[in-house]
């Protein structure tokens, strides 16, 4: 791979920021105490590790640093939430989430009704937005949880998450609820201690952090179990040597998504909507899924109707250019995406959906050399489908 | 801390190898790609993970890479796989262990405890190795594991894992033998498809790679549920994108390993032995805690009579020297070690008790330093002891 790599799929991962990767540097050859040991040595290291957990704090407006507890995963956090959660309400057996969670939290839900729980997948309509209304009406005397994501990894669609997390809570305020902002985080701003939510996570590698570490947010009074049960780090709800070169990575990171929010919700907008509007005028067999307003500034998912997705990321891959359809977890399978099926999205879009996410680190170059390159990928795709009568009339009318 | 440092508390945390550091560079800034993701940059990332389970199995000696399931710690390991077995077996409630286990893993038992288990805590004698008669003994039809440490942390004193494992299997196959190998890994060779291990813990940073990555070694037909329920990540027990750059630091430090044992074993036994002579014959109140032959080559636990473990510490840490009393995870109380205990050792070793720990970063310039400026640090102790009569006859003695 010697060649130009154009990288728009930073919704699967992300690049470590340089600057993330400089401040944890020291902490692998140089300052390696553990944090835990009686020597100066590792107490340098134990002031490093309670700093970027002021650092995670500050970025997700906790009110205070014990309510951060370091994971290895966006998918730990998922897990340590919702099977903690469910573990210290075990006399209630219903949960209520969206038909558009990333797979790997619907795993765990389908893993939950066969332990005899019953789970409740709100809907979305056509743009990916759920209805308020039925989040009400589904909520039970059996509830112990609500969990939903802040934003759709494939749409970018953002969920009124604060709104959902009030309504539950007027009607019942023991229902816990849960967020998934793996995808939210560094795109829009959070501010949890203003909000009703319980618990939160994010992922250190969707927000230029390396892949290996996260963060669960838990409101100081929510009992919580151990996730791994041993020693005393993370208040004995994780217990391990601390990670601390990712732990000073993912607090550099929050730190630099803040201040990089504003650079996400103008330039980062400002390319995707020139690589998403470009794309729209030259390729007349495209279409956006989902809805273009309300929506993280980083991604669009368009549907190239009539050919095979998959197909189409090969050869973007041939050129250097990375995107992806569905998530990278689901990626190998070709089952259209839960996500664009749960809004309804017709089958001649669905199987050839394609994500491109962008980050701060995508330059105007690099959208316009796939506005070059893209269209000639799908027109030659065009060809050989099976469906040119189709082809031809969407031709037709976008002339 | 501009000071000098000697580093002698490598069974709390060792340096990350340099040669680590520079095999995992590259995937922080440069091939960051999700290991999950179709196209060619995330492909490159999963042959390299692929390369790197090699290295891990080929350490371990295991039959198949597969066997091998990356974690975030020792702590991941041990819970998912003494949790695991107990979940896939839950008709058996009895599980055997020894009094002198990581004090972690025993909190992992006392949990299990609350839950309705049976747990039996094998003794050890003066020199801290277990009695296979016992073993034998306390197996009964409700065994449903035997888990213990391959080497101990404190003492260094290896346990017949393999032997026990032997045992337990003739009397009855189906009974799961799960091994800690935290504190053996690197030390003594390790060989698992000549056993009957069932399963077998390892953590990196034990052995210089980072803090926040582990193995756990799981034999092929061995029936596990997944510790982190999600994505297809690491056949399907542990969801959540792989931690990349270090799954390829623990590749490399366990090929360095392999390379270094034969080092470990004489050069490092020898400046482990210098350290342990050159105290002994030094300070007339010192006497080795267990076994001085069957001993993992780098470390050697010294109690130094009628004065406190901590204050030592302190001291030494003063003069850059990092030791330790008992395990990082339970620094801080002033508990004397559980597992001096269990040996029987004296009250007034127990809380002056010292572990040093060397690695192959240790120098003879460390050891010397140490050697130089100990004896002073304890004859200063010695003077505030209130034993003031005792150690005159340790002193007498001595000459």
């Amino acid at each position: 791979m010697t060649q130009k790599v154009v990288y728009l799929d930073n919704n699967a991962t992300t690049m470590v920021d340089p600057k993330v990767f400089e401040a944890m540097k020291p902490y692998f050859c140089e300052l390696y105490g553990n944090p835990s040991s009686m020597h100066a040595f590792g107490g340098q290291v134990a002031k490093a590790v309670a700093d970027a957990r002021e650092q995670v704090k500050n970025f997700l407006g906790a009110k205070d640093a014990k309510e951060i507890i370091f994971t290895a995963s966006g998918s730990e956090g998922d897990n340590m939430a919702i099977r903690g959660i469910l573990e210290a309400n075990k006399n209630k057996k219903h949960i209520i989430t969206t038909r558009i969670e990333h797979p790997a939290v619907l795993n765990l839900y389908k893993y939950f009704e066969k332990q005899g729980y019953d789970v409740t997948y709100l809907n979305v309509d056509a743009k990916g937005n759920i209805d308020l209304n039925e989040l009400k009406n589904a909520i039970t005397s059996e509830t112990a949880l609500v969990s939903m994501m802040y934003a759709n990894n494939e749409t970018g669609v953002i969920l009124p998450v604060e709104k959902a997390a009030k309504l539950v809570k007027q009607i019942n305020p023991k229902i816990k609820i849960h967020v998934d902002a793996v995808q939210a985080a560094g795109k829009i701003p959070i501010d949890v201690k203003n909000t009703d939510i319980d618990l939160l996570t994010i992922a250190g590698h969707k927000i230029h952090a390396p892949k290996g570490i996260g963060a669960l947010y838990v409101k100081t009074g929510t009992l919580l179990p151990a996730f791994v049960i041993g020693g005393h780090q993370e208040r004995g709800k994780r217990a391990g040597t601390e990670n601390v070169p990712y732990i000073i990575g993912l607090g550099k990171a929050c730190e630099l998504a803040q201040e990089s929010l504003k650079y996400e919700m103008t330039e980062v907008k400002r390319l995707r909507d020139k690589l998403e509007q470009g794309i729209l005028k030259k390729v007349y067999n495209a279409k956006v899924n989902g809805a273009t307003e309300n929506r993280v500034p980083n991604t669009t998912n368009i549907g190239f109707q009539y050919i095979e997705g998959e197909l189409i990321l090969l050869h973007l891959s041939d050129l250097g250019i990375c995107a992806s359809s569905g998530s990278a977890c689901t990626s190998g399978s070709l089952e259209p995406s839960h996500v664009l099926k749960s809004m309804g999205v017709p089958f001649e879009s669905l199987h050839g959906s394609i994500r491109f996410s962008l980050s701060r680190f995508t330059t105007e170059d690099d959208i316009d050399y796939v506005l070059k390159v893209l269209p000639d990928v799908i027109f030659k795709l065009n060809k050989i489908s099976p469906y040119q009568k189709e082809l031809k009339i969407l031709e037709e009318k976008h002339r």
